[in-house]
């Protein structure tokens, strides 16, 4: 067996902490695999300190991630400190200078660097890897960069934020609202320490970049994802929506066609019964489709330790075993900057309103709708014991232009009491 | 770019033209993400004379596969024959000694001679990929060995076999019988030349030894496969199943541990409400179990031209790239002989008996299984105009060596018509 592959791990939170635990666990079982032995040589954290209930006293220590990275006895720099600046991109930048390999779980790093630093791993003949970047512990980054690689890829879609996805099942499950959820999502430590990430839909919006411009050979673009979190989806919309056999997820689209690069990170509307709308918890779903091979459709677990670890580690076999392919699966110089495609995909639209209970309501909200170029295919009327009644419309397809264009005009109508809520809805 | 990987195709069917078509429409893409130009240089079928509907003016012609896998030209035998012997394993063996690499989609010929195969190419230093033999286009041959590489894998199962699963939903959706869909499913083509391949389960069995052969770096071991076909599904066990919330799927299972390798492709029950149970058609689902990932499920086509082929470029594509490892995921003389589980493993099972309509004979049922270590988790006994009344009994778990001493003491009870049926129920 020939020499190992030394690993310098920079972070050792939740996912740094796996990683050493099964480095420790199946040293053996890796090393067969991966053809040579795989050891962790340093390792950089902000807090020696700190009792991460792991044996560290192996390996050395290291308080500035960047001497990490240029410690000669280091070949990869294993980097799970996260944030899209700072330490974790000093350090990035550091390794592919010093010539090592870089193995990251950063998605906000390469959604905002990742050209750069492709092209300066490429330049320098090192190799950026981000299996755990996207959906934890599925092989989705595999998937798409190489299982597929045969493949024009036409459309990705994916629920990639446990977080979300485990509030918005316990507002359903628990018929609890959005404040009370989020407040229980950060007892349980389930948030970012800046909540905006998750609930925001940035950090989703992160990785669908970075899904996107392997699928499509394009430069990552998160700037022009359509972006929009989970913190209006009311309680009644998820009520309401299940009434008519729908769920809420947080929910990402890439596509290209000759209009362009379309990438949307918003809440839609599923089928309950489809594969998305049984997405439970923190459990991730990714769904490719390509020219050739259809539709794939990957589920597992979008974070912890284990899973995560897993990802980071299935990277340092692959290096280990000499695989060497560019960060988004092409030359970096090769990607093509994408136009910004309007939002014309068509979709079918849920629509919540709050309606005064008084004669020809109805008919004023349809034809602003029909005027709009929209048609209904369902309409239900809620009793009411107000002055006002709730009626929710599921519309025909439409594009989001349309759409808001009623919007706008609802409130001319005199009818509509309070703000009218759109949905778009996924049918995959 | 540098010099580019030659192929030569043996086999010019369904997959092989696929592979044609798609290095036809997308060679500058496949050469992008590649980093080299794919070319076919020579071809290799049967009848020269047959119109495939592709342009073969472009590659050398030979009559014999061994002849293809000497081409000077030729750097990678692409062996899309199928058959365990014959012509496929010969020019197997040929490529390899002549010092090429060898992508196939023949899961017979590995799950027969898998560990003679690994051993001649690692002794020749080649290297043999196979990712279009288990379950089409779905990437799980690079999941498992790749993507999964860090995790001691604990369970593989899955339905792989896309006739299979066409026959069993379109006998409920139709309401028909076996041997009606039977018949349709061969005027449509969707049978092997033998059909007892596909109905008999031996061509999802030899997928499900080679998944387990990488799970658990185990040689693959075909000859163990508890193997049971759909020829005996009757539509009256799939109306009873979805009476009582399930679906029959031929679903294969390969489990470890220290008692021993189990691997079962058998027809069982699964709810109709999970992934699983929810799977239509061709559909293929693989479920992987690892210790730090938890729980991967991949779905996709399992069959077809456009899916198959896809997974064989993307071997292709990964030889291009320079990645070469060991055919079953580590050298092949360290692959461990397991010893063959005893079915222990516990589930509940489904039983279906029809009872003669006499005092006392559901007790004298409940006796037998009783003295056997059944007991039942739920009973339903239907009407009936005649003089026996069908019985379905769900069991609480319970191993399979128990409901064969039951299914053995039924007709001495005197009460029981004909013979009950026993299938096993998966929950996952």
């Amino acid at each position: 067996m020939s020499h190992p592959l030394r690993l310098g791990i920079a972070g050792l939170g939740t996912v740094g902490g796996g990683v050493v635990d099964i480095l420790h666990r199946q040293a053996d079982l890796i090393a067969m695999r991966a053809g040579r032995p795989v050891q962790i040589t340093a390792v950089s954290a902000r807090n020696r300190a700190k009792d991460r209930g792991v044996d560290l006293s192996g390996f050395a220590w290291e308080d500035d991630p960047i001497s990490l990275a240029h410690r000669a006895d280091v070949d990869v720099l294993v980097e799970l400190m996260g944030g899209a600046e700072g330490p974790a991109h000093m350090a990035t930048r550091a390794a592919l200078t010093a010539g090592k390999d870089v193995v990251t779980a950063n998605k906000a790093l390469l959604a905002h660097h990742g050209q750069s630093l492709a092209e300066m791993a490429e330049a320098a003949g090192r190799v950026i890897r981000f299996e755990a970047a996207v959906a934890g512990g599925i092989p989705v980054i595999k998937t798409l960069g190489e299982g597929l690689a045969a493949n024009r890829m036409t459309r990705v879609m994916g629920v990639m934020n446990g977080t979300c996805n485990y509030i918005l099942t316990r507002m359903e499950s628990a018929g609890l609202p959005y404040d009370q959820v989020f407040e229980e999502a950060r007892a349980l430590g389930y948030l970012e320490a800046d909540p905006t990430l998750d609930v925001g839909g940035i950090d989703a919006g992160h990785k669908l970049a970075l899904l996107a411009s392997l699928a499509f050979g394009t430069r990552v673009s998160f700037d022009t994802v359509e972006l929009e979190g989970i913190e209006r989806v009311s309680i009644d919309d998820i009520r309401l929506a299940a009434d008519m056999g729908f769920k809420i997820k947080l929910l990402g689209v890439a596509q290209i066609s000759e209009r362009g690069l379309e990438q949307r990170m918003t809440p839609c509307l599923v089928p309950a019964d489809s594969p998305l709308g049984q997405l439970q918890g923190g459990t991730n779903m990714v769904v490719l489709e390509g020219d050739s091979v259809g539709q794939i459709v990957l589920r597992g677990a979008g974070a912890g330790a284990g899973p995560t670890a897993s990802a980071v580690l299935a990277d340092v076999i692959d290096l280990a075993r000499g695989l060497r392919i560019p960060t988004f699966g092409q030359p970096a110089t090769t990607l093509a900057q994408a136009t910004t495609a309007p939002a014309v995909m068509e979709a079918p639209f849920y629509l919540r309103m709050t309606l005064a209970d008084q004669p020809g309501a109805l008919a004023r909200v349809a034809t602003v709708l029909g005027e709009a170029g929209i048609s209904i295919d369902r309409m239900r009327q809620y009793g009411h014991s107000d002055t006002a009644a709730p009626v929710l419309i599921v519309t025909h397809k439409t594009n989001r232009n349309a759409i808001d264009t009623a919007l706008a005009q609802l409130p001319n109508t005199g009818v509509v009491v309070g703000a009218p809520v759109a949905i778009r809805i996924e049918t995959v």
